[in-house]
Order: structure tokens, then sequence, then C-alpha cells
């Protein structure tokens, strides 16, 4: 039988109702749409669109700038765009409905009659117009518009946004292309690829994943476009700053590609556009370079938190095993595109292992990226800081908050897959799921206080009975994991890490799940030199920390013996309710004034309790650390 | 009894004949010096002082540059000068004796009508003379000048130079002062102020002792002369690109500091003019200073090797216990003016603690500046290093070779030190002092095989039998020392840090000092949070590590167990001859190919072999560390 696609459940088939994650959308909805706008606004960012207007103000910041924010404003928009409209399925608004459909009208306002919009290229750079696509984000910001304009429509129904970048996307595939007349070119970020997936599986239109393919198949490909480029422009590409064309992964094709080099978001993008073609197409090579290239990653370079990049200086990966702590970049974005990437893989393969790491970025890495109240952010994720690390207000750019608005604001699509034949369940939220399921309609309910609790229950409603599997995630963390199916005990033998329920279903069954959550010790491979002789705590699937304000000792002076016990302790005062982890550690003590003695320092008993990552930063501040010392006594 | 003056003996009372120094001191005379010359002459600095072509030529390098190069030429040209001057003193040399005639007659040259003299200022932008002394060096470079025209002076007798930088020197005190017309000034960079106080001793003159003391005390005073200066020329001072006058160590007046603070080079340049001060003008408020700012460098911030200035953003301090080794700047040149400052401490004081670290800073951070085979250089010495952190050929800003090379080509100078009536041996050091102590003549010949063994000989020649006091350090890590004379035992009851004997010597009498040196292990105050759970090792004044080609495991991997005994080892085909510290160790090996494990990581056995510090990056690339991690058991 040939599998039919996994896709995720449209926005409007998911209602998230979960004390874990609600307050976060909540604040979501409410605190970080408002700030993005206001931001978007502020910065002018919105009213590029008045092409005219902005064309006369121009820009203050100097143009020998190797790129402005302003020409990424079109994205931020778009992101800001798909939030909302998001935020619209389970918060009907009309004041933002109305205000989504002022900004889609400027939007379409803004678009040339040969279906170009760009916004900062049309007004202020008219002549440097579609010349550099390795630095200037041109097709970055169309693959935001085309994923905006999905959001919309699938929120809304309203094509308005939906016509004007399928004009758009019809302007670009005449441009970019290997025929005659042709440019046969490619972003230097990647987004666009995964766009017209989505543009595709939105409208059905074939055309739309015909030009994701191009896209993909044409990166990397000799002779280098970006060369031809340059060349075309004037510019020597020997002066290409970032040295390489792994920066933007376009050093080979991307077929032949093992390791995940360069900047880290643009990366996870294109990989998240492969798996999605992969599965589209039952592209075996596809899948094989995406399979190759998540290996890579997770047994080299993902940091425990779901993060990846190390570097500032290329906002990407360094070497395998390289994962330094303090200077970890692990930007917020980047961690998004690996839920992106993930949940494609998951989708492509049926394998929950990809669900795993999808949940790791989802609960750490992802939400340490805002406050808890939902007004400030962080862009770079390091897994310790001396305390001066914090949230900031804004950024000169601003891509991770709306990115994380949107995502959070699209949970739903994370927590549940549906094919035609079954339905998979990779995370254990609260939530209602409606969809069709073997020609049947289905409610399925999940109901529990996960990651708290390990206790899970679902309740179906079905018109009437049917045939299908109900396929439940067994994190690989998750030792012991009991099922039952209206009370009887059922075995759990994951395949490829789901539990496979397949059984006449009626109305009223009740399956429960329960996943043992106890404190866990994780350990770094000995490769990574950062982690040596140090440990980390997990519960569930949050990885958890240290803050200096929680301790009776400097951070780096704790140890937490080996053979400690620990134990979890639900603080419902705590940073809005959390399980803090707590157990006995021992501190070094001074023995005396002197910087260097020939004495060990001796250790008096301490205590250690732990946060999770994800609410790091929240109080007053104070110094954090991931990964503990470890003692052996 | 007022105390005489305790000085460095001159140059010329001092021969090294030291199988551990001399080797570095040949490579010195032979290898560093034609190097410098070379590179002197190749970017331009030894012709600069021909003006007139040098201002046809001008410079290359964007005016916009804060600084430039050329600013510090004349000062690079000086330390050559001293560094080969002090070589004439053991290695006549009739060439370089022509060379340095030479060199020293085109400074002349360049001499102004007014007595003024630097190249840059003359020749390139005469308009901007003297108007920015925070930045741009006038007076650093003229106090190398005079401690070139001092050096030379006294290795060669000749005061060709003398008599300039006198000229000079004057010049400057009517410029600098706080007298009618004046203004009231110092250096950004300080330097002169100790150069000044060696133009004192060298000729007895003490308008320059005062003109010393009056940049001493004028430092960091209210208005801070920076601003007053910036005014004058236009500036903003708001718009100091270093933010604050703590850089230069001018944010409060020198009498009330405490803390070492700023660029670390200046902060050790300037407490070394004032120690001297202190001792020649029994200044009790300087010496307090010194001694506090002393006690906060080493219980705060020494780094175990002698080095200091963690940062490189400021080239210097930043917090107490802040101690990064990968990251670690610890200059060469920060290392080479503490051991002037720690020279005159000792000098000051009488206490050994000050040459304790002088000998730390000279066996570890200051020799590591420079390959044994004396080409190429340090200016960071980080005490981690995954391989990539190589000695350089040159630098853009050559301040650390020529300091190094006129410091081991003035070695004698911190191996003893002399008073009227006592002999002090600060180090261990092969060699022969002929100085004049009581009235009398004394030759004294040290002998060894220091710091490899630790026995060290003394015998003395003297006109007559004379009483004087021979004071021996004994360094706080030499736990049971003992010591003869003439085969007879002595009680070693150290004052202050010295085993002191007093008596009538005659011609033929023998001092045998041991030093017991076994392999220690030397821990961190547990308030440095990147020494935190980690050991380092060392031998007599060697700081060791542990460089990656001679160990079976990586560094990261390998724990030193507490109790594992430590074996020393002479290797006399290594590194020219090195010992080695070797001990049983434990190496952490992977159970999985995951990235991350519940299972701790079990350990294999494994060796560990250290060298010393100050030879590491002398073979092939390979990773280093300085602090290895420590194991219970």
């Amino acid at each position: 039988m040939t599998r039919t696609l996994t896709l995720p459940p449209a926005l409007t088939q998911v209602r998230v109702h979960d004390a874990f994650w609600s307050p976060r959308l909540e604040a979501n909805r409410a605190c970080t749409l408002p700030v993005l706008h206001g931001k978007l606004q502020e910065v002018g960012a919105l009213d590029a669109f008045d092409l005219d207007a902005y064309a006369e103000r121009g820009i203050t910041i100097p143009k020998t700038h190797h790129v402005t924010p302003q020409m990424w404003w079109d994205s931020d928009v778009a992101k800001w765009i798909e939030a909302a409209s998001a935020s619209l399925v389970t918060h009907p608004d009309p004041a933002l409905d109305a205000q989504l459909d002022d900004v889609i009208a400027r939007i379409a306002g803004a678009q040339q009659p040969d279906g170009y919009m760009n916004t900062y290229f049309t007004a202020i750079e008219p002549d440097r117009k579609l010349t550099n696509e390795r630095d200037w984000h041109e097709l970055y910001n169309a693959g935001h518009l085309i994923e905006a304009a999905v959001t919309h429509y699938q929120a809304t129904g309203k094509t308005s946004l939906l016509d004007v970048v399928e004009r758009y996307a019809r302007f670009l595939s005449g441009v970019y292309g290997t025929g005659q007349g042709q440019r046969p070119g490619y972003p230097g970020h990647e987004e666009i690829e995964l766009a017209l997936l989505r543009l595709y599986h939105a409208t059905g239109r074939r055309e739309h994943l015909d030009f994701a393919r191009y896209f993909i198949d044409q990166r990397g490909q000799f002779p280098n476009y970006f060369e031809t480029e340059a060349l075309a422009r004037g510019d020597n590409p020997q002066d290409f700053w970032a040295g390489t064309y792994e920066y933007m992964q376009a050093h080979q094709p991307v077929r032949e590609q093992s390791q995940v080099v360069g900047h880290a978001v643009r990366a996870v993008y294109l990989y998240a556009a492969m798996a999605d073609l992969a599965a589209a197409d039952g592209d075996a090579g596809l899948r094989a370079a995406c399979e190759r290239l998540w290996d890579d990653l997770t047994r080299h370079s993902l940091y425990v938190t779901g993060g990846l990049g190390p570097s500032a200086s290329n906002e990407g990966m360094t070497r395998p095993y390289d994962l330094p702590n303090d200077s970890a970049y692990a930007e917020t974005c980047a961690a998004v595109g690996l839920a992106f990437w993930a949940r494609r893989m998951a989708a492509l393969t049926g394998d929950a292992k990809y669900a795993d790491v999808m949940e790791r970025a989802l609960y750490n890495n992802v939400l340490s990226g805002v406050s808890l109240a939902g007004d400030r952010f962080l862009y770079e994720n390091p897994l310790e800081s001396d305390g001066t690390h914090r949230r900031w207000a804004w950024h000169a750019c601003p891509c991770c908050p709306p990115n994380l608005a949107r995502l959070l604001a699209s949970l739903g699509e994370y927590v549940y897959a549906v094919s035609a034949q079954d339905v998979t369940v990779n995370l254990y939220v609260g939530s209602t799921l409606s969809a069709d399921v073997a020609g049947h309609a289905l409610t399925l309910t999940q109901e529990g206080a996960y990651p708290w609790r390990g206790d899970v229950h679902f309740s179906m409603e079905l018109d009437s009975p049917a045939t299908f599997a109900l396929r439940l995630r067994i994190p690989a963390w998750a030792q012991g994991a009991t099922l039952s199916v209206n009370g009887e005990a059922q075995a759990v033998t994951p395949q490829q890490g789901y539990a496979v329920l397949t059984r006449e279903w009626h109305s009223g069954d009740r399956i429960d799940l329960t996943l043992p959550l106890v404190p866990r010790r994780v350990y770094a491979h000995p490769a990574v030199p950062q982690d040596a002789g140090l440990v980390s705590l997990a519960y569930g699937p949050l990885v958890y920390c240290v803050e200096g304000v929680d301790q009776d000792a400097a951070l780096h002076a704790l140890s937490v013996p080996r053979g400690a016990a620990l134990s979890a302790r639900f603080d419902p005062d705590l940073l809005g309710g959390v399980t803090v982890i707590e157990g006995d550690a021992v501190a070094d003590t001074a023995t005396t004034a002197d910087l260097y003695t020939d004495v060990p320092p001796p250790t008096r008993p301490a205590r250690v309790t732990a946060i999770p990552y994800a609410v790091w930063d929240n109080r007053e501040p104070t110094p954090m650390r991931v990964w503990l010392r470890e003692s052996a006594r």
C-alpha cells in the first residue's frame, strides 16, 4: 500500500486547552502580537508598503552597510500576519481581522504591475532589484509573504493575500529557472522553498511544488550562481564576505550534502523544504539526504536544549561536538526552524525520533526565546550565563520574535499529524482535534498536565464506528510507559517510537497513557569538550538549569554527586507554576584568601534547585547554567 | 638604620651561564635580535628617523584609524636598541655596536631644535604634535627612547643617546607641569615614569626623578587632563572610545587606587614606576598604594602562569576571579611589565613574595612569548588552546617581541639585587655577580641545574674578608629547603621569605642550598569560575601544561585522580631538554554514538604527560591545557 501523505491538521482543526501551553499562547496573542505590531509600526516596516512615501522618506542607515534591516522588513510584517491570522482561529477578533485586511490591502497596493513586490527594492534601490540574491533577501521575503498568505487563507478563508503571492510566485518562476532567458538562481537565505510547498499543499497547484523543486535542485550546482551573479554585478566573487558558500548550503548540490554547515536558520529552512518535497514526491534521494543531515545534526551538533548553531560569527555551525555553553549562539529562529524540519521528517518517515527532537526544541530552546509575559525576547539562547545575558525588548534584526509568535499561534500543527488512515499524536498538549479519518468525522480530546504529570487521557467522538490507527509517541526518555483503552491495559511495544492502536473505534472510547516522569541525569558524548565532567538534569521533555538566585553557592562551585537522589516538586507559585528538581549537592569552599594553593578545596554540603530552561531569566539578573559539575560522591 | 637603596646590579656586573637560560639568551641574541632589526627595517621604522624622506613617503594606512602602528615605531626601535645594547655586554660585537651607533646617529639627527623628537608627529602629522596624549603614545615613545639611552649607556659607556634623551626630557618637562604656561598632562600609556627613574638612577640627576614624580602625582587629578585635552582639540570627551579612564589608570589619583584596572601593560608600567619612586623617596603613601594594588592583583586576577589581563577588548582587567583560560589575553608585555614591577617591589620591601611572582612570570608567561628558536612570538598567552593559537612571525602591534628581547638580554638584573650592606639572590640562575658590597669587591658564582634540579651552589671570591648579609630567596613552594655554608648545615628560618646569612665572608666560602623539587598540584581559589574542579601541575617555578601530541586521549576527556602519584623525569631529547611530569590518569570513553545519554561516561586508565608551559607550541599544532580535570579517584 502506498502510504498517503501525512500532513499537519489545518489550523481550524485543533483547539489547545493546556495548563502548560495556554498561558504562553495567551501571552503570545494578548502581548506579543500587539508588541510586534507596535514595533513594525515604529520602525516603519508597515508604512514601507506605501511605496511613494517610503521612497521619499528614504532610509537613514548608511548604504555602505552590507545589508540593512529594511531589506527584511517585508518578512517581519509577513511573520506578524501569520501569527495574527493564526490567532484569529482560536480568538475571533474583528479589530485584528480588519487590521490584517488593511495591511494586506497595502501589500497588494505595493505589488508591481509585473507581479514583483519588495518594498526596499522598489522604493529605495530599484536599480539593484534582483541583482544580489546571495545577500539581499528578496526571495526570503517572498517566502515569508507566501507563508503569510497561506496561513491567512487557512485561518480566514480569504484569498486576498493568496492571490497576491501567487502572482508574485509566477513572476519569480518566470525570472528563475534553467530555461531560455531565465536566471539559474536561488535564494541566499532559504525560505521560499518551504513556503512554495505550503502554497502547493494549500492550493493543490503543482506549479508551486515544481518551482520549489527547481530551487532545491538548482542549489549548489556548478557554476555557482552566486559567482555568476557577482560577476554580473561587477563584483569579484572572491570578495564574498562569508568566505564560503557553505554559509548558505550552496557549496554542493543538496542531494550530495551530508553535513549540516553554515548559517543554522538557513540550513533548517532548506532541510524542512527538502523533507516536505521528499514526502510529496516520494523522492528517495532527497529523503536519504535529509536522513544523513539529520543524523549529522543530532549526533554531532545539537544542543541538549534543541538549539543549534554554536557560533555568532556565521550564526551557525562550526565543528562536530563543538557545543560551547556560555557563548552558544543557538538562535531562537534556528530552533523554530528545527521544529519545522522535525515535523516534516516525522511525517515523511513515520518515525518518532524526529518528534522527540521537535519536542526537545519546542519545550526548551524555542520557549526560552520569549519571556513569560510575552514582551521580551532572546535571539541567542546560551546554556550558561554570568547574569548579563538578558532578554531584550527589541533587536536590530527582529527575526526571532515574530517567528516564535507564528509558531506558538499554530502550535496545534505540531501536536497532531493526520493521514487518510491514521492519527498521530506527537505532543502531549491538552487539546481537541477535529479531523476526517478513514472517512469519518473524529473529535479527539486530549487532557493531562504534561509535562508536570505523565498521565495523559484521550477521549473520542465519532459520527459512527471507524477503523483507523491511533499513533501515540512514546518519547525515548520514557521508560516503562503504560497504556490502556477503556481501562483495559495494552502492551506498549512501540513501532518506530509510536504505540500504535489500530482497532474499530467508537464514540466514548477512552485511552489512558502514562509516561513515567522522574528527574533524569543527561550526559553529553565524551567528545564534547565543553560538557566534559558535567551533567544536565531533565524531567520529561524539559531540560533544566540552575539560576544563581535559587542556590546557596556560586554555580561553578556546585557539584551534584553522581549518586545523590533528585526529587521533583511542583511549585505553583514559581514562574507561573513549574516543577523544580531538587537534590543534595556539594559546594567548594575556600581555605585561604590566596588565589593559588596546594590544598584542594574542601566541599561543604549544599542543595541544588533547578528550574526548566524554558523559563530562565524571568526574574532578576542572575547567573545560569544548564551543565553542572558532577562529583563522584 | 635607614636602609640604603636596593638596586639591580649593572648589566656589566652579571654574567649568566645557565643550562636553562643560556640557550634562550643565545637564541635571543643570535636569532631574535636580527629578526627584530630586519622587521624594523622592513616596516620602515628605522628609516622613519630620516624625517624628510619619511614625510615624503607618508604612510599608507588610512588616517581615519584611531591610531596607526607608525605612532609607536619609535618605541619599537628603542626596545631593539635596549636589547642589542645589553647583548653587547656579554657578546662584544663590533658590527652590532656600529649598527647601534648608526641608528642612534639617525635618532639624534631627527631631534628637533627644541629637543622634541617623534618621527610620526614630526614627519607625518606635525599639526597634531602633543595634542592627544590620551591616545597617541608620544610620551610612551619618549619613555622607551629614554630606557634605550640608559641601557646603551650602561652597556657601552657611550652617552650619544643619553644626551639626546636628556634634552628631550628637558623639553618635555618644560611642556608638562603645573607651572604657569605648562600643561598639566601625563601619558595615556604609562612608561616614561619608570624610564625617567632609570634615567635618574643612571645619571644621579634629581630633575628626572622630579619629573617622574610629577607624572605620577598628576595622574587622575581632577579635572581629568584627557578631558581638558579633548576639549582643546575640539573633541567631545564623552566620545572616548575606551569609555573610561580606568583604561589607563587615570580615573583617580594613583595614591588612592586600590584595584588593578584597565589596560594591563599600562598598569604594571605605572606601578613599577610608583614602586621605584617610593623606594627612592621613602614615600610611604606611594608604597602603601603599591602594596594594595599588588594584593589586589595577586589575590584576584593573576593567572597561575604569571599572566594578567584576561580580556582582549581592553587588553586588560575585568572582574576579580575572572580568569578565562582559552580566551586569556595575558599579553606577553604585561608579564614582562609585571617582572619590572615585582623586581622593584622586592627591592622596595625586601620581601621575597614579590620575587616569587617575578619568578612565576619569567619562567612561564614571559618565556612562552617566544619560540625556543627565537623566531616566533606570542602576543596573547592563553592557558588553553584547541591547537589553532600559534606563535606568529610578526604582528601589527609588535610590542611584545622587543620587550621580551630586552628583558632576556638583561636577565642578570633580575637574578640579584645589591645594596650597600647585602646581596640578594632572587633567582636561581647559573651566573657570576661582580659587585661592591660593604666596601669590598665580591665575586659570587652561582651554579646548579635549576629548575630541573633543586641543588644550587654558590662560591665567593672577596678581595678581603667582609661582613655582609647574603639573602637567599626560599620560594613559597619550597617545603623543607636545606642550606649549608662550607658544609655546615644552617637553619632555614626565612625572614620575609629570604634565608639571611650574615657573617664575615671569606674568599672560597661555599654555600649549598637545596630546594626540594617535586611535582605539585596547584588549585585555584574556588571563586575562580573557570578553574572549578580543575588542577594544575607545577614543578618548582614552572607551571605545566599538557599538549595533545603527548597524550593518548583528548585533553578534555582526561582526569587526574586526586590521589594518583606524579613523577618527574628529565627528557634530554624533548624540547631542548625538559623535565616532564607523568602520572596515571583516566579518560572518559563513549558507550554510544548518541550525542546525549542517561549513562555517565565510563573511564578507562590513561596516562598524562605534562611539559612546562614555557615551551608549549614548539612542535606541531596540537591542543593544550594548563588546568586539568581532577577526579576523586
